[in-house]
């Protein structure tokens, strides 16, 4: 059996949007009790991450990271037709990931306590992002 | 055919434990033939990693390189609750990632001479940890 | 419904072969219209990207990132057997990952606009590479 959804989400600006929740009613929705899922998102300069979701301060620490690791208006990039913030999120979106896997387990995503599903945004604006859900199993 | 199971693994604080074996003869007893695997960690301080299984120094140059990318104690971070390798735990868990898919062909993993299966401990006392393996295919 | 097959791209040293048509073609021929399909690199010093595919200048500046994050013939590593880009190539494939999933409707890749698909080669010289798709759905 296999279940797949396209949905938008909103993003407003450089930051993360969580979306376990709605991850959980799409796996609901699909109606399948075992198997996998895979959440996938259709640009390169936003990704998925899997994160703690307990503390707010994680995401913060995970952007200053990131921030320090690709700075925005670094001068060693050419491709900077969109601004400084062009290249990086390329690149953040490359170090993260664009596709992210998980199990589903009595039809719901079998995470971690403490494991919340993530869009990061890496422009600087707000984009609407595209996604798609697929569930596969009986 | 969706075959999966949940299973543990104590670490002995940060560094690697290999998986393969274990993984091998999961696949085996999964009965499916021809088809894909995917491995879950559900922490978000421990990680999958494929690497060359052969000289060791390869994942203590690893170790190497992600304590000099991440240091222990970075006083940019705030979510610091847990002591100094919290949220280094984090983000090295968010650049390796918490899942890992291969293909399965004539009922094993079908990986290359080289690589191997790794869970990778990134905080620096030992942990529990719970993982997910499932196999679907023919 | 499962479809599976291996082949091999000839590499020309360090820098990217993109892989978008003849992914595609393969996933033509699955003949399956809905569903996932998971490539997957059996190496551990080259690994796949999903990267902007309109400006060459993005991949070149993946590049300029990587080089200057992992520098070749850094002293701190000890697995130097084949060279200065021996373990900068296993760093640099763990970072961007062996195993990359993605959508497939209407017999053929639900990739955005502006996404296509990469075998990224680390070392300096070229290699044969083997590759595995796997497509499953309906």
């Amino acid at each position: 059996m296999i279940w797949q959804q396209a949905f938008e989400i909103q993003t407003r600006g450089r930051g993360t949007t969580e979306l376990t929740e709605e991850v959980c009613d799409m796996v609901a929705a699909s109606g399948i009790r075992t198997g996998l899922a895979q959440l996938f998102v259709h640009h390169t300069s936003a990704s998925l991450m899997l994160c703690e979701n307990a503390d707010p301060d994680v995401r913060r620490d995970m952007e200053t990271f990131m921030q320090r690791l690709v700075p925005d208006g670094d001068r060693d990039f050419v491709h900077t037709m969109e601004g400084p913030d062009d290249m990086p999120a390329h690149v953040r979106s490359i170090l993260t990931g664009s596709d992210l896997g998980f199990p589903v387990g009595q039809n719901r995503p079998v995470l971690g306590t403490w494991q919340g599903l993530y869009l990061w945004e890496h422009r600087l604006h707000g984009h609407r992002r595209r996604l798609t859900l697929t569930v596969y199993g009986e």
